[in-house]
């Protein structure tokens, strides 16, 4: 299987569908692939081989969608940005990744000169705005204008597609590598259990779409053959005018954006019974958020998706009907038609049902492997299992329930911070003696990142100043949003922080999975 | 991917469920796996290794869904063997895959002395029928008992799942060779357009289980968690009464099985509303039918899916709602999301809409080639494209219409008879000069096997005489059913017989697309 496979039926069997909709510009699929096929055309002009890395940073657009399918159209590689990065990590990736050419949009054209200072090696940048081109950066719309459509190159099946960084548990974020029928793989497994996207409905891009999760929801709309509508970043009033007006009838969110739709006002004045399906990730949906979402989307099926980049991502659902059941409703769901998930211990033998141990998956969705990490990949994946780093147990019926994060980790408002990157930034301060970074309950992000902070005997910072000093190492959502000061961090036997102690107080009576 | 994942997942989740109903036998999911496993044991103790064929010549049962799984559970290849097939056929079929181990039930098992006979390295025979075992083979519920279950070899993906045989243009059958991949990737294809199987429905198997048809539905029950519910072989009788009596869901048959099910007496006294999907294939549906069977099964969608062995096997589908389209009944549909289809000329040059060229299809659900053929796998599969044989045009909608089988082959029945078979049968007997073997109209097969023969000078021979002349050599379906005497055949100026001139009077207002 290929990505781009599905633009030729679409070509073939519906050229004059809307293939994307973004603001008051429409394409047809015989304009989209057109301009894709030219895109395609001019990332090969510019040098670009197969197996070369291009690089996006970008709000969600039509033109996001249009570089999604040039890059594989020549068998070139994608590099979707994290816009949430700082600079410095932007570079990071970019260097790591080699990535020579990068597209960016209006709104981080003014990172341009950074990141060219700290990647030497960015030869070609791509303005995908729409006025004029920053110094030095060739303009998107100039380049589809001026070269002829090529030829798909039909790259495809165990190829890499893209490189999609994650954050890293040892401070710096990891390549994961993703083929083709890993992505695909995802997309069919996941549309056949008949819950995530309806047959030629109208898709909405709300969440990131650098993100594989909405990547991911972006191939199953190719599949089946969705018209795809692009806001340019999440907002309450823009999705659900988006919704209204294009009659939306799928969307991949996370709960805390289902939350702010449910709790605008706007939502009671505008049409939102086209939403046949909410595919919603990283964490459990509560039962009063549930019921609330119902009466605001009343065709609304909710299902909930587990998985991680390295899983394509979709390991696990917890199906429509599935929430109805107050027991299930905390669960991430049971294994889809393209995966196995089993719970194993240090040693990888499988434990009884009930029993927390490691999540592990197996099947054609697990990555390649991490790029340039081949003793992370080794680390990560025994005999094709994935091990996920979350704690969970399996009921008897095959329901995984995720009941901590081994690796550490922090979702805020469906984004991951690996405690060990925050606390790497916070160490450099020169009053912190020693730190850890836990995740608390928040009602509107689900988690947020507190650090708590043992200053160097005779020096003084405050939280503003922890938060400044985090800031310029840092994306903004990683930066602690409270901290609390101690004398000292609760340690094991072997040294070791004991971050459950820290974050029983917080979770006491709070209800939630995460302990 | 990999045929038995499914049979972890279902293990996993549902223990409990009823896998498979056979007459009053039935098995839970934890049964069914442990048979599985044990038989799997038996084949290696056997010696049966990776890689090796393992025949199964049988009626539809519980015991030849065992033999699908324990097979590739162990990394063997699959031989499921044509039913209707001669002894000599069969015989050759083994020869040809080398199966030195082959599973035969009651109804077959007076082939045995036979298939010795022409094959000497068939080293064990496994008797599945219920009774005493034949002379010299092996009880089959004592192999399950007598073995403990040995673990999953999980082998998948790219690798050899089974051979199957379909019939070939030169005279001998072709062993079709499909991957673990080829198979699930036609399945989850199949499932991901929302229209062929209901999520943990329940499926009756009353097509044949050998054939790559009847595989490919089992497969997709497998995916969405069927309980497979076996009768041993299509009668309207017995299939009305296994829909009634067990409440079937999805089912896949041919037009002409769907007709005699309309036409018993016995539909309008039974429930038939549990029937939610018909998956037909192998010829188009008449109107006048598919109204008929709408009556007489109230729930159920019917969808067309065609495709080949070579094409595991489903390559296009037309939708229930296309069948509310008059312009679209007798179209074989679309692409399905894991499949490419063009329509092309000699030179494998796109063709315009409209235009009859042959049709080929790309996509992971191309075989790996042909056993030992490497030739016949060379003109069959161009760059990736498996060329059909079949003639047709597309229409703007990416429609696909067959109008012609450019490889000379009849379907009826739902079974391929390729002409030059028969026409190789019928040359061998003495008075035959010369003959063409061609498709006519009929209205209980679709299509039945019509002879035109030319007699030697002073020579004769009855209809009956050529008739009990061939089935000494060919399987009965494949006897011409009905034969005319002429004094020469219609000849192109290149010396090729004008198949199309002898076929005319019989299609002139048949209504067919096929001519």
């Amino acid at each position: 299987m290929y990505l781009t496979q599905s633009l030729h039926r679409a070509l073939q069997q519906n050229p004059g569908r809307i293939a994307t909709i973004n603001g008051a510009r429409r394409y047809t699929v015989a304009e989209s692939v057109e301009r894709i096929s030219r895109l395609a055309a001019a990332l090969r002009a510019l040098g670009v081989r197969a197996g070369d890395r291009v690089a996006c940073l970008g709000l969600n657009s039509d033109r996001y969608h249009e570089y999604l399918f040039a890059v594989p159209w020549i068998g070139a590689v994608l590099n979707p940005v994290n816009i949430r990065w700082s600079p410095a990590e932007i570079v990071y990736s970019l260097a790591d990744s080699d990535s020579r050419v990068l597209l960016v949009d209006d709104t981080f054209a003014n990172a341009i000169p950074a990141l060219r200072a700290g990647f030497d090696r960015l030869e070609t940048v791509i303005f995908t705005g729409d006025g004029e081109a920053p110094a030095g950066a060739l303009r998107y719309e100039d380049l589809i204008a001026g070269h002829e459509p090529v030829a798909d190159t039909r790259t495809g099946r165990d190829s890499l597609l893209g490189i999609f960084y994650t954050g890293g548990t040892t401070g710096n974020p990891k390549g994961v590598m993703l083929s083709h029928n890993n992505l695909i793989t995802s997309g069919l497994g996941s549309l056949a259990t008949g819950h995530v996207a309806s047959q030629g409905g109208r898709m909405l891009h709300a969440a990131p779409m650098f993100h594989l999760a909405d990547i991911a929801m972006w191939t199953i709309g190719n599949l089946v053959g969705s018209t795809h509508v692009f806001i340019p970043m999440f907002t309450p009033a823009a999705t659900l005018a988006a919704i209204a007006e294009h009659q939306i009838t799928d969307a991949l969110l996370v709960p805390t954006m289902i939350q702010m739709l449910v709790d605008d006002p706007a939502a009671a004045e505008v049409d939102l019974s086209s939403v046949k399906h909410f595919l919603y990730g990283a964490s459990p949906i509560s039962e009063s958020l549930l019921e609330r979402a119902r009466k605001v989307f009343p065709a609304a099926k909710f299902t909930q998706a587990y998985g991680m980049t390295e899983l394509s991502p979709v390991t696990t659902l917890l199906s429509p009907t599935d929430h109805d059941d107050p027991t299930l409703r905390r669960s991430a769901g049971r294994a889809v038609p393209h995966a196995e998930v089993r719970i194993v211990d240090a040693d990888d033998n499988e434990l009884p049902r009930g029993s927390v141990g490691e999540v592990v998956a197996f099947g054609d969705h697990v990555m390649l492997g991490y790029w340039n990490k081949p003793e992370a990949t080794a680390e990560a994946v025994h005999d094709g299992w994935m091990h996920t780093g979350d704690g969970g147990y399996m009921d008897d019926r095959g329901y995984v329930f995720i009941v901590d994060r081994l690796k550490d980790m922090i979702i805020t408002g469906g984004e991951n911070v690996y405690s060990a990157e925050v606390e790497n930034a916070l160490a450099k301060h020169p009053a912190v003696a020693a730190c850890a970074v836990i995740g608390v309950p928040d009602a509107q992000w689900g988690e947020r990142v507190h650090a708590v902070v043992v200053l160097k005997e005779g020096q003084q910072a405050s939280e503003d100043e922890l938060r400044e000093h985090c800031r310029a190492l840092i994306a903004n959502y990683k930066v602690p949003r409270s901290a609390e000061f101690v004398a000292a961090l609760p340690m094991s036997g072997a040294g070791k922080i004991l971050k459950r102690e820290l974050r029983k107080p917080y979770w006491e009576g709070a209800g939630s999975g995460v302990s």
